[in-house]
C-alpha cells in the first residue's frame, strides 16, 4: 500500500508538467513556433528579406525598416527611404505579421504576400519597380539557380519573389515570452506587479481590443474613440482606401508582442515611451486616467511580453555580376 | 618483407595529407582563422557594428556599408551617408582588414580601432559626435551591463567602443578560399585555367603589390605609375595627408581576396567589372595590355581568392529606453 502511494505520487510528479493547464479562459492565447515552413522558400525569402538590390539605390533592404536586430521596426518616429525621403508612418514590426489580419496600418495589402511588393515599388521607400527589381535578380545567377531549386523555374517574377519573403516573414513568430511560460502554467513566469498589470488590462478593458495570441492585429479601430487624437501627421487610416468619413482615424490595432522593442509607438510614431502610450491609451479609448501606479503596472506586464528573438545565420547574397543592372542611387 | 613493404605504404598514404609541403615559395600566403580574440570583446562588439544608434539618425550602421551579407561593403561607386550625402569614396571591404598596414583608402588611421571612430563623427557618413554616441549607448542598460562584463566598468567611452568593434572586425577573416586550398597543397582546388591566371598574375607584375596572405593592403602605391588615372573623384590620396605632390594618387593597395564580391573597384568605385579592373591595372601599372584570353586567366583566378564568409547568428540589439536619447534623422 505504502508502495503504491509512492508510485502514484511519483507518477504525478512525472505527469504535473504535462497535465498542467494552459489557462483556457484566458483572452490571450499562447504563440507557437511556425509550423508547416517551405525551408527552401524561407531561405531564398531571408535573402532576398535582407537584400538592398531590391532597391533603385542598392542600399535599403526590408531590413532596413523592419529590421530584426531591433525588433523588426527601425525604432523610428516615421522611416527613411529612397533619398533620405521621410516616410508617411511608422514602420510596423514584421514580427508575428502573420498573425496579422491584415498587412499595413490601413490593412490594404490582405496578407504577407501582398504587402511584400509594396515597398520595393514605393518611391518614398525602396523606390523601385517590380520589373527593375526582377531584372536585377535575374542577373544575378546564384539567384536564378536557388529559384530553380525552389519553385523548379529559373524564370523570376515578382509573384515567386514576394512568395519567398513571405515565406521567410511566417517563421518570424516570436514564442516562450514570460508571459507565454505564464499562460502555460508556469505561476513563477511573472512577478506579481506584472499580473497584477495583466490584470488591470483585462479589467480596464485594454483587452477589448488587444486580445488573441499577438494581442492585436486582429481588428481596426477608431485612434480616439473617447477623446480626439491629436496628430500632425496626415495619414487618415482606413479612410484613405474607403473615402469613408466614419473609416477616419481607423487603423489595423498593432500587436504588442514585443511592444518593448518596437518604440516609437503609434501610427505617427509620437509616443516615445510605453508609459506614456498606455497613459493616452486610457484616456482617449477607454476614457480612463491610469495613476502612475496602474500605468507603471501595465507597463510591467508589456514587457513580459518579449519573446524570443529570430535567431539564425546572418545570409550571404550571391554577387551580381556583369550581367546585373547596378544600383542607381544618385540618379533619376 | 612483403609485410614491411605493406606498413610502409599504409604509413606513407595515413601521413601523405600532413606532410604535402604547402608551397612555401610562393610570393601569398594561406590566409588563417582568427586567433586569440577576446570573445565577449567581440561579441560586444557585434552589436555595435550593427547599431545604428551609433549613427545621427538611427538609421546608419557600420554594416550599412561594409555589408557582412555583401563581402563586407555596400557594392556602391561611392557610398551613402548621413541625409543621403554622396561619400567622397568607396567603401574598402572589412574582410581580412586586421592584415591592413593600414585602415582608409589613404592610411590615416593606424588601426582598426582609430579606424572605427572615423564614420561616427563624419558628417557624411553617421554625422554623430563620439560624445552623442556614448550617451546614446550609455542611455541603454543592455549596453551599460554588457560593458561592465567586458571592461569591469560600467562607464562607456569611445575606446572602449571602438575597441569591442575592432576586435570584432579581427574575427572578420575569409580563410579556405580554393586558392588556400591549392596553396596548402590540394591539386585539384584550382582548375587549369584558374592556375594558369595565376602564373600570368606573377609573371606579368600584379604580384609586386598583390602580394602576402591578404594579396594587398601591405603597402601604398601610386595610381597610374605608368600611364595617368582619368577620374572625376576628388580623392588626392596620401597627398591629402601629407599635403607632397609626389604622393598624388597614392592609396593603400587593396586586398585581392574576395575580390568578386567587392565590386565596383578602385577608389573611385570607377570599374564596375574586374574585367575592367584588371585591364586598367594592366595598363596603367604594369604598362602591358593583356589579351582577352589572359585577362580572362586572371579574373578566373581572382575568383578563386572567395574564401570562407564570415558566418555567425544576427545580433539582437538590447532596446532604448526612457533614459537614451532618440535619433534625429530629419532634424539639424
Amino acid at each position: 500500500m505504502k508502495k503504491t502511494l509512492l508510485l502514484l505520487t511519483a507518477a504525478f510528479l512525472l505527469l504535473a508538467p504535462f497535465t498542467q493547464a494552459s489557462r483556457p479562459g484566458e483572452p490571450i492565447q499562447v504563440i507557437t513556433p511556425a509550423k508547416e515552413i517551405n525551408i527552401a522558400m524561407s531561405e531564398l525569402g531571408k535573402k532576398l528579406y535582407f537584400d538592398p538590390r531590391l532597391s533603385k539605390s542598392g542600399f535599403i533592404s526590408c531590413n532596413s525598416c523592419h529590421n530584426l536586430s531591433m525588433g523588426g521596426t527601425d525604432n523610428l518616429k516615421t522611416s527613411i527611404g529612397h533619398g533620405w525621403a521621410q516616410g508617411p508612418i511608422n514602420s510596423p514590426t514584421v514580427l508575428n505579421s502573420s498573425l496579422n489580419i491584415a498587412q499595413f496600418w490601413d490593412g490594404r495589402a490582405a496578407d504577407l504576400k501582398e504587402q511584400a511588393g509594396g515597398p520595393i515599388a514605393n518611391p518614398g521607400e525602396m523606390a523601385f519597380t517590380h520589373e527593375l527589381a526582377i531584372s536585377t535578380l535575374q542577373g544575378i545567377p546564384g539567384y536564378v539557380r536557388e529559384f530553380e531549386l525552389t519553385f523548379g523555374t529559373p524564370e523570376i517574377d515578382i509573384d515567386k519573389v514576394t512568395d519567398a519573403i513571405a515565406e521567410f516573414e511566417k517563421t518570424l513568430v516570436t514564442p516562450n515570452s514570460r508571459f507565454d511560460r505564464w499562460l502555460l502554467g508556469d505561476d513563477e513566469a511573472l512577478s506579481d506587479k506584472e499580473l497584477a498589470g495583466y490584470q488591470l488590462f483585462k479589467q480596464s478593458g485594454c483587452i477589448a481590443c488587444h486580445n488573441g495570441p499577438a494581442l492585436g492585429g486582429n481588428s481596426f479601430q477608431k485612434m480616439g474613440l473617447v477623446a480626439p487624437y491629436q496628430t500632425e501627421n496626415p495619414a487618415e487610416g482606413v479612410a484613405g482606401l474607403t473615402g469613408i468619413d466614419a473609416d477616419r482615424f481607423k487603423f489595423k490595432v498593432p500587436t504588442l508582442r514585443n511592444i518593448e522593442l518596437t518604440y516609437p509607438y503609434f501610427h505617427d510614431g509620437d509616443a516615445e515611451t510605453l508609459a506614456e502610450a498606455v497613459d493616452i491609451m486610457g484616456r482617449l479609448q477607454l476614457g480612463r486616467t491610469f495613476t502612475p501606479e496602474e500605468n507603471s503596472k501595465i507597463v510591467a506586464y508589456l514587457k513580459a511580453l518579449t519573446g524570443e528573438q529570430p535567431s539564425f545565420a546572418l545570409p550571404t547574397l550571391p554577387p551580381s555580376t556583369e550581367q546585373t543592372p547596378p544600383p542607381n542611387p544618385f540618379e533619376d
